[in-house]
């Protein structure tokens, strides 16, 4: 069984960590901020004083982060990543970040010894909890194999996309699809309720429909109810699509529904949906139609 | 048990009436060319000579045809429906179109003593054979019980949204819901493309992921193997958007995909995509990429 | 010199009718609310009791009104310029509607003996009250060549389009140019003003540029002071743009920009800005990009 | 008067440079592929072996090459710009690149003790053989005040916006403005062609019209006659547009036609039309619209 060094203790990061302890394995975690370790610790796991230390105890170091620039500093700082051995270690990065840079990264860590494999999730906290996620994996197909049994704890699923990178390049394409569905549910509702149709019977046809998906389900009450907890918040959908966005535009793709889809996020962010979950892109819409909170109170 | 007259045998409506026989209704058949009747015929139905005829004999009578103008001619023909008795009778219209037509038509039935309702359904060719539709209704509520038993032959579920016009209104909300979802499906897979992602392990992971739904289940061969045999036309889903779209307008609605999904389908349809199934908008957006037929020799 | 019936005393018809009135024409006003026609009949109209009176006591008569609906109004009551005797008569419709309404309205006109013209204005009230409109003609060119006086009177210039129509076709294409325009200027100040540049220097820059045009020296004000009185309510070009875009729909034109810019509109109106000026969409654009007057508190 | 080294002798570097040589100004030029430079050594000015040496020899040196990439090679290379002694010299990049690679410039040149401006220009070929440019000068008042009488010979106005980098996003803004306003024609005429107008009556109307801009009349021929000669390259447009809705997501601001906008470059360049000039976005749309040279066949 492999050692792991896990960085990165946020709303995912932890769950993931703790069921790799519930799993057995030996966890060294790392976070800025440590006191978020305590549970974990508690759990089992060990704590790291910096990335290198965690990159150094382990045989697999994951970092599971905001976004790029936060993985930079793990793998640049003076007493980061690649400041250990890194021979024979695989630095494997879970968070959301463009595929061009995770060719960068994946070239630094190679150039210390160390095998890289991109393999972001998909799926947000309840699947992160109970090792339902999805891993999407970049890089050599011996590291994705020798990784695996990790994965098998995270996830339901791995699929191994490609090289380096290509893990990466298959979580935008999900996040983005998501997030178009997630507004075209929602611009289905603005429609219905301007049509003057009732939202609960609405939500029984598209529950018996053809477009009825997971994500619909998972949603549902919140659309009905018009309160948004976020599972999986809105800033991070619009971090996802900016990168996305980014990249098709790169690669010269006019995708119209994905450019529509990233303006009606930003203006939700923009408009003080960004800590809701990303179904209150409903809201946005629905201030947009004029059917907003100030319109209620007409 | 009451007398159908069912009017409108195209690809739909063929089937549809092939289930009530089944079931044991009588059935009086009309259509505009009625060699497409043999078959029911030849399966107990009756050839009425005009839609009066059709109303005549029958408790309750459908309409299933093409568009609005379409329903309008049955009505209003010398031999028309409007022509023939309506007290104690029900004309059910199951054809897609507008809501302000419907209440439209609506009106004129009660005005010559019948009732009228508004079902049309959500579903293509398939669950019409299975008898496995969505039947949403609009109109009084014990009209729509007294055909509840037509419809549970029709149908796997009714859901009774209100007035008439009502299940027109949701017909035209699911159904741009079905169009953007296609297209979010497209895009994600341009997008894919264009990244250098394998499109089969690109549809596996939309499989395994939150916007899993039937509709990509059904269209996933097809856009794997660009080949689109039509289940639901690509020109009728347009119209039904162009439908819906013109309905948002005047409601003074804003949805930004629901506009953008409606020019990327005329642009098919406008490029010769009419006829193929409505999931061939993926190749519209390959076309608009580069990643077309010609681009394909290069 | 032609005698003149003038139906309608808004912004627009008001001045025009005294335009006329001064360059010696004699003219019988009616509205609907007759306490408009004061300063007119001050300063030499005669008042008409009805529509049909005005048509009666006229050689061509002019309808200047809000809607299709207020045309056919004015058209087919009781007392409407359909009750006139119309031979020898033009009626000669400058209000803003679509041209399939329009063709309708030609042929009721042509049925009861008269001729018709349509021939919409492009300039708001500035050019109405100088006589600088550009008068848009639909109809029969030696109709057309009969009422150059009179539009000679109105306007700098007067474009024969083609048949009944046309003109109102040619409207809604320069209403919705005028509508991409005004949001393309308010997306580039936008987008300025987030990049932190002074916009006085950008509104500089524009009016150096390639796309400095009239409609932005004419704008410029408000926008840069952001106060709006109308000269051009928002609320009456959302209707132009709702008019344009159905016109394309129905016509199987995907317009990527015009949706758009449509949408952005209903949102403009949706959100209380329907009776400032159109330039105003620059204030929708800024709420939706967190600049708003909520924003400015911060 | 200063001594100039010019870099970048392209459809653009070329006329400007000779401008100065016009003007009486000494000028080393550099450029790549060195046969460009005849011309200009003609008419007086001298070869220079290296970016280096441009710089060296000169008190003004200026960039006008593709992209960033191309600007920082000449900085950077081992014989570029940052290997010549820069105090007392000011390096002015007129190339149109992002303000945020701009500001990363600028720090490189004051780091070697230069002073740096960016001054990218409005406007095409001919206003660059005609020094009728406008310069869009970003950098410290004083620097931008010593180069000023070289901008006067280029150009008839220079904008002073603000800091390094500011130059560069008015650039972005108004060229995202022209890209908006090129596109709203085009659906303009695509509208009046959908519409049965004649283009040559639309154009009239145009013309006239509140949104007669000097791009339209420079466009005008090429749109009535569907030739497309580049005076400004839809590839070149399309490589500004990427750059402004780039910066526009890092600002999180949503700007629906902008978006919108840049998807149809995207698409006319992937289907062929990158080396036409920009006005081609017209044929693109018309594509779009079934009106393409396919449909003409029929």
């Amino acid at each position: 069984m492999q050692t792991v060094g896990w960085i990165g203790l946020g709303a995912m990061g932890t769950p993931m960590a703790a069921n790799l302890l519930r799993a057995g394995y030996r966890v060294h975690v790392y976070n800025r901020s440590m006191e978020k370790a305590a549970p974990l610790i508690e759990a089992g796991a060990t704590a790291a004083q910096s990335p290198r230390e965690a990159a150094e105890r382990s045989d697999v170091v994951v970092t599971m982060v905001a976004d790029a620039a936060a993985v930079e500093r793990l793998l640049v700082l003076p007493d980061g990543i690649l400041s250990a051995e890194l021979n024979g270690k695989t630095v494997v990065n879970m968070s959301t970040i463009g595929p061009a840079e995770t060719r960068g990264f994946a070239a630094m860590v190679r150039e210390r010894g160390g095998d890289f494999l991109d393999a972001p999730v998909s799926g947000s906290v309840k699947p992160a909890q109970e090792g339902q996620l999805i891993i999407l994996a970049g890089g050599e197909a011996d590291v994705v194999e020798r990784c695996r049994p990790i994965f098998d704890v995270l996830g339901k699923t791995t699929i191994h996309f490609g090289g380096a990178g290509d893990g990466s390049a298959a979580k935008l394409v999900i996040n983005s699809l998501l997030a178009m569905v997630m507004q075209g549910i929602s611009e289905a509702l603005v429609m219905a309720s301007g049509l003057g149709l009732d939202q609960g019977k609405v939500a029984a046809l598209i529950s018996e429909s053809a477009v009825n998906a997971p994500l619909f389900q998972a949603k549902k009450g919140m659309l009905l109810q018009e309160e948004f907890p976020p599972a999986f918040a809105l800033k991070l959908m619009t971090k996802d699509l900016k990168l996305a966005a980014d990249e098709a535009v790169r690669r010269n793709l006019p995708l119209p529904v994905v450019s529509t889809v990233l303006n009606t996020y930003l203006a939700a962010n923009a408009n003080g949906k960004g800590e809701l979950d990303l179904a209150s892109v409903y809201l946005q819409l629905k201030e947009m139609a004029g059917m907003g909170p100030a319109a209620k109170e007409d």
